[in-house]
């Protein structure tokens, strides 16, 4: 499925930046990059900068023509900077961009193009999109460099495969700590509360300095383990009982 | 608001990585960088790679301990590409994470941690955060670059603050073409069908043929302009009246 999704990478001055975004596209799960006329491809510098990507830059297509990249795909979104006064619909946030492509993806291919470093794709190859899509920014510098638009593509589009239930993406946890019980959790305020007294900090009950105790406590979320490693403090801290 | 937003990058071994990061910040109107111990800094790389964001390298802050560059903030947030058995509170989702932080730097400074390239961040660095982050990523290479790390990161917390109302934030729109009228689209359907029925392609009115052509049309949402060259073109295809 994200297998279906091939980024384009249309006339790249620099194969440093080829091999940027073959690591970008594979830490998220993409493997199809085409390049439609790179000035300088194979180069030492595109597999350099793969850093373990290299298998997606010696898989990548070259191709000669915008048209061979994309003519399989029944999406195509143009990655644009800025906004074209062309007819072209429009996503203004990738999030949803990200969310049509991966449907689109189920079944079919589909594409993501990117443009020149310094002056992005034509007027005429965006005509050849179905979308255009650009990457909210500052206003004032707005442009990011070609890799990291790549990134942040990618980035979204693998979001939107991992919260679809089919993905069966799970987040990586680690083992869960077990958490108390109420009754494990109530002993432990009656002892808190028994310490505050017996310490002179409260010399009379308060109840509301104890709720407010109770409520950070609850914040925290002690886990069992951390609950004993408190209890054991509390009895430390206890003043030494008559003997 | 997003000036109390901290980029900590911590023994940053490549100095380009640092121009790129800070670039990468640009992007999404971060301006405060701090750099705990970089290998190499400053140098001509630092801000080669900035390309036009060498206003942030210029005031990052060069500190040599990790503290002096969290001391004032209220929260921390350690990016690790694993998970650590540590207790700390952990976001699965940069999203979530990005939204908590935007809410923080209302009023006080907050923290954005990044380790080194090869190592990430030691157990004794983490342990000086509040919360830990990881990008969810491919699970079988999932170690993104320090500098697209902090491109995904602030990209995440850029759109966290502008989808909070009082950001102002406004996206880029080009001047939008007036819709026409639901008579307008009735006076284009009844003309279109017309056509339909003169051509001989419909040699009895179908109901269901015209209302799928409707909804395609209206799926296209024409503008005012779109549906007169649409016109123009019924009209031109329209086989001729007796004279």
């Amino acid at each position: 499925m994200l297998s279906n999704i091939r980024i384009v990478l249309v006339q790249t001055y620099h194969p440093g930046n080829i091999g940027q975004a073959a690591r970008a596209m594979k830490t998220m799960g993409l493997t199809d990059l085409a390049l439609v006329n790179p000035r300088q491809f194979p180069d030492s510098e595109a597999s350099r900068l793969a850093a373990g990507a290299e298998d997606i830059v010696d898989a990548a297509r070259v191709v000669t023509s915008l048209d061979a990249a994309i003519d399989d795909c029944v999406q195509v979104v143009g990655a644009s900077a800025r906004l074209r006064s062309l007819p072209l619909p429009h996503y203004d946030e990738p999030e949803t961009l990200a969310r049509t492509l991966v449907e689109h993806a189920e079944n079919d291919p589909v594409a993501l193009v990117f443009g020149r470093e310094r002056f992005g794709l034509t007027n005429d190859e965006i005509r050849r999109c179905t979308h255009q899509v650009s990457i909210p920014a500052n206003p004032d510098y707005g442009i990011l460099n070609l890799a990291q638009a790549v990134q942040v593509l990618a980035y979204e589009t693998f979001k939107a495969w991992r919260q679809r239930p089919e993905s069966g993406y799970r987040p990586p946890r680690p083992r869960g700590e077990r958490a108390p019980t109420r009754e494990q959790l109530d002993h432990f305020h009656a002892h808190l509360s028994r310490v505050l007294a017996d310490s002179g900090f409260l010399t009379q009950p308060h109840a509301r300095t104890e709720a407010q105790l109770q409520a950070l406590f609850a914040r925290a979320q002690p886990s069992r383990k951390e609950l004993s490693l408190l209890r054991g403090l509390l009895r430390a801290l206890e003043p030494a009982s008559d003997e």
